[in-house]
């Protein structure tokens, strides 16, 4: 990321568009060749609004471009839900072992009033039984400018990925924020999980149940009816019914990831301080780096690769 | 349930009315004092349609009264969902380890037209990291008639109890049946599972899923998104994909339930061969009993403990 000593590269002067466009959310920065921050723009219209919108992707594109003041003949590079099936055009999956480089090669033009624009791939696994998917996260990692070790990205759908040589070995995704948000909301934990409750990384409903899944990583379905039952047979309240869910799931995930080192957390909010102390009291060292910086890097990266 | 010696048994006579009232089902039977059933009705009114209705638990239970031609003078006795806080009248629980026999003691009176209406009592287990609570499946057990080892009732909450000297030492609750309805529903999976889909218990699918479960354990929630995912790398259609999480849940539940012996299934529907299937690929032996007769013996054994 120091490509300060290319020709055009003045600070100021815009190399490209970069567009992390995931599944809720919108982010679009025009950046120099250095990475330099020049313009932004972020909004909710994520692959799901985008597509269902009049004008779909070109639209939504085109508004953030104006907004962040992007130059009209910018190459853009875009990242993440875009490029699904159900997306702007379909940018075919890379499949693991995935060289993370390979990540620049493999992206695909789309039409878009004459400009050079290209969509990344995702990256999918398909051997039996582990089939899994990501798009967006392969950029991240390519950003992060690791080589070798294992890496976590919390989420709505956390992903789990081992690197060997700058390339993606193996992954894992596990829908931990999602069965958080439907089982607190749809199923009868409903009764004993307060919607939005502020979870303590330090607090002992939360780390009771990670070291509970650390004890027996089988065990989450026979422990997720707890959260409801403490609060029938006990004084348990919902603020600490939300506290355990969410230990038992980031416990499970990190059960069944089993880190057998340091795990380096890619992640932007709240959800790192969890996973740093669910991680912690599992006894696994971390280092977190800013998912955001790590997108927005990612597509410098793939960027140069395309077009220095 | 051989009481036939006993006066006033004459078959057609009845001896007591009896109520198996769960969450989302109602059932009643006009018991001879030896089982026969002299009259019975069901409906849809389970606790949260009967709580909320105009006239509440006494009109249910009145117009079924009516329907089976219930005898005015006849003792009432229910078990399940009735006896629970937001039911007609809460039942407490009596707690583990809990003799079956205990249960019938344990009931509460409820003021029904001046009649003598009793509420069995739920069972609850207290110990940290593994509340628990029952319903209904405790009179279940009852009527099965067993004293010792361990027994499934598949189902929207399964249960899993250890029976010893006709006491129930331990037990847990897996939300199994409603966590596949959630995450085929409100998930991202909904997208790899057809709604209502048949499974069949042994399609490969299905099986696939409980071995690999069987094989860790742990893998549970890293497993799930591969319902989704084998329909976005494969070909996998939404039965295949209502399959494996159907063997996933199920194979995890095993998994972690970890019976050390022949297991007694108490099942009345299509659950009772899945979980059949599943065990017998666990390496598991089974016998099957009927859930519903077994309703209907526990609540019998249960009145002539009260009134005989």
């Amino acid at each position: 990321m120091t490509d300060s000593d290319k020709p055009g590269n003045q600070e100021g002067q815009a190399f490209c568009v970069a567009v992390d466009w995931g599944t809720s959310s919108f982010r679009l920065w025009v950046l120099a060749a250095n990475g330099a921050v020049i313009g932004e723009s972020r909004g909710l219209e994520g692959m799901a609004i985008a597509a269902a919108s009049p004008g779909g992707f070109p639209d939504v594109l085109a508004r953030h471009l104006a907004a962040a003041k992007a130059p009209a003949d910018a190459h853009i590079l875009i990242a993440g839900m875009a490029g699904a099936r159900q997306g702007w055009r379909e940018a075919p999956y890379i499949t693991t072992p995935a060289l993370l480089a390979d990540v620049a090669a493999g992206s695909i033009a789309v039409d878009y009033e004459g400009r050079d624009v290209r969509i990344l791939p995702g990256v999918a696994q398909t051997s039996n039984g582990a089939e899994d998917v990501m798009r967006g996260e392969e950029t991240q990692l390519l950003g992060a400018g690791m080589q070798d070790g294992m890496v976590c990205i919390p989420g709505t759908h956390s992903k789990w990925v081992s690197l060997q040589d700058s390339t993606v070995t193996h992954f894992n995704t596990f829908m931990t924020g999602e069965l958080f948000a439907v089982l607190g909301t749809h199923s009868i934990l409903q009764h004993g999980v307060t919607p939005g409750a502020q979870i303590a990384p330090d607090g002992p409903a939360f780390l009771e149940a990670v070291r509970e899944m650390q004890a027996d990583g089988a065990a989450l379905t026979a422990k997720l009816f707890s959260v409801r039952a403490r609060g029938l047979v006990g004084d348990a309240d919902g603020a600490s019914g939300a506290a355990r869910l969410s230990g038992l799931l980031i416990g499970a995930e990190i059960a069944a990831a089993r880190p057998d080192g340091p795990v380096t957390l890619l992640a932007s909010d709240g959800a790192s301080e969890l996973y740093a102390a669910a991680l912690a009291a599992a006894g696994i060292q971390t280092k977190t780096l800013d998912a955001e910086m790590a997108s927005q890097a990612g597509l410098l990266r793939a960027a140069h690769m395309i077009w220095s």
